[in-house]
């Protein structure tokens, strides 16, 4: 990554979950915790910074509410498609915590649903059909794509 | 993800990076960003903050410090093995900005550096020998492991 030019999207996914908070709430939200009162025990949260970070994900359609009870009206957080997306990113936040804080021993792993093997993560390059380390990763511009594909549609 | 008993490794991580400036002083230092004005102007960053974030990165050990002038001294900021090894979390949450918010063009795009092609991430299975995607992912303590090595051990 040596590109410095442009603005990346980075910005952009911190500026909607770039929060310690945040980041916490999803993580409880893909582990099946999904009531105002568990995440706020689960994560000893004030309610006004829990109810706070909640709408905001809300309104960045990261979480659905699901309303489970009536009266009074109570409503469960659910992982949008684009919550869900996000998978990959606390994945990769998790496994450098295990790498450089867990002393050998994760305190979760994180397996394959269908056969329990632990997950690995990967940057690969589909070309060289190859695993590709931090050190030989490059950037661009995207917009050179864009005119690569503008001049070939010529 | 379905285990909520325990605790995982996003804590540790979250507690030592996660936070929207320490995470783009490290997106800035992958970028190849590395004095302190540097980061200032590019960042937009107050001197204080700026300051306070690459101490604890430093305290940390994820960046090191090295002198490139000596009157007055001036330090350059190197990532450390351990920052180096963010690069799949940086990856993942740009990757999530590209999708959700680029419009279909990402600002920046990283590639395999020796061809030039743009870089995939992925979670796998090396059982199945198949990626996984976020709702075929299940969670179990991982001193589970460790129990299960000590009883094969005996």
């Amino acid at each position: 990554m040596t590109d410095r030019t442009f603005s990346c999207s980075i910005d952009s996914t911190l500026t909607v979950i770039g929060d310690r908070w945040t980041l916490l709430i999803l993580r409880d939200l893909f582990r099946g915790v999904r009531r105002f009162e568990q995440l706020r025990r689960d994560l000893g949260i004030a309610k006004n910074i829990l109810s706070d970070r909640l709408q905001k994900l809300n309104d960045s359609e990261i979480i659905l509410q699901r309303p489970y009870q009536t009266n009074p009206i109570r409503h469960e957080y659910h992982l949008s498609e684009k919550g869900i997306d996000l998978s990959p990113s606390l994945i990769a936040l998790m496994h450098w915590g295990d790498r450089w804080y867990a002393d050998g021993q994760p305190p979760i792993i994180l397996t394959h649903a269908t056969c329990d093997t632990p997950l690995t993560q990967s940057t690969h390059c589909i070309s060289c059909n190859t695993d590709v380390k931090p050190t030989d990763i490059s950037s661009r511009p995207g917009s050179d794509i864009v005119q690569f594909e503008t001049i070939r549609a010529q």
